[in-house]
């Protein structure tokens, strides 16, 4: 799709909010989010930088918006992982992911998985979530008793999206009927392991 | 789309292979592989049921071909679990993952995860590839020396689809960029423990 690039401010208009997002999302998907600036994406869109503060506050608002994601997961994520031992987290992860899962949001949260799974750009964003947000609440709350979190991260995510997509997507059964006391239980430990096996020899620059 | 159902027969012409195609995922998807048979497709589609085995063979090849898998998993599944223990089957499922995800099929590979993962229809005809042919191959060849097949596989299932999207579409690291030896000895003992853990309590009809 040809488009013309704007310069100059332009005030609140109706496409203005979907005119940053469009920006948010071509630039996090090609650049990533740590390296694109609000100031580039208000360039990108044709919008005064604070527009873009005005309709969405921070970047992190703005990207979960880009994304579409109804909530932010990282705080859940810590907040899971914060009380209690290193030992069940896992269990306690499980418990969390139903209550989320099964939850409001549920229609919404599928659709977001959906579309990051089929479309390349939103996979890549989908990653900058993951990577930028969910591995720094793991590591901001395990990160003095757990090491290696990027790696063990990887891991975890492995077995998390697979059970999004055995129990929401593909519904197999039982695992698309156990509750969340069932899923602590065969699930958990799973994520405990990974959070707990040694590692060291499986990084990048070993 | 409204379509007119065509009678009788048809010749061999350019649409015949699509046509069929076109009603097998339909009458899959409505209805179920098992219950659908290749009488109903031909009559579905306006075809002879001799033309269905012209070009596709049998039920299990067409249903390949509507869900365009490049290869039937099935027997690839089989042919792991047959031969070794139980004990370290995870370990050879993760080498058989590798070397066929690696492989020269990767990209259809991916194209159809992909597809069935975003349109709930596929998502239905991916399960019944699941539940049809690889828990029966997983039956077939553990089914004499593991209990609740079916459940453990669903778990398994949990971990091997997670694995695919943290791997192969989210691209997380270092999970993207394991070898086989790697991912046998981290995700291999996941596989063993659904192919061992008690599961008899998970059961629908317990």
């Amino acid at each position: 799709m040809a488009r013309t690039k704007r310069t100059g401010r332009r005030s609140g208009n109706p496409d203005t909010r979907s005119e940053i997002l469009g920006a948010a999302r071509r630039l996090f998907a090609d650049e990533g989010f740590e390296s694109v600036s609000m100031r580039r994406i208000a360039g990108e869109a044709g919008v005064d930088p604070s527009l873009i503060h005005h309709y969405f506050g921070s970047k992190d608002e703005l990207f979960m918006a880009a994304i579409e994601i109804p909530f932010d997961p990282a705080p859940e994520v810590a907040a899971v992982l914060k009380t209690g031992d290193v030992a069940d987290a896992g269990e306690r992860l499980m418990h969390a992911f139903v209550a989320i899962w099964d939850g409001p949001h549920h229609e919404k949260l599928l659709a977001v998985v959906r579309t990051s799974l089929s479309k390349p750009a939103m996979s890549y964003v989908l990653r900058q979530l993951f990577e930028h947000r969910i591995v720094k609440a793991i590591e901001d709350t395990l990160g003095d008793r757990v090491d290696h979190i990027p790696v063990r991260a990887s891991f975890i995510a492995s077995q998390v999206f697979g059970l999004v997509v055995a129990r929401y997507i593909l519904k197999l059964e039982p695992v698309a009927s156990l509750n969340a006391g069932q899923l602590a239980e065969t699930i958990g430990p799973t994520i405990d392991r990974y959070l707990t096996m040694p590692v060291e020899h499986l990084t990048r620059d070993s």
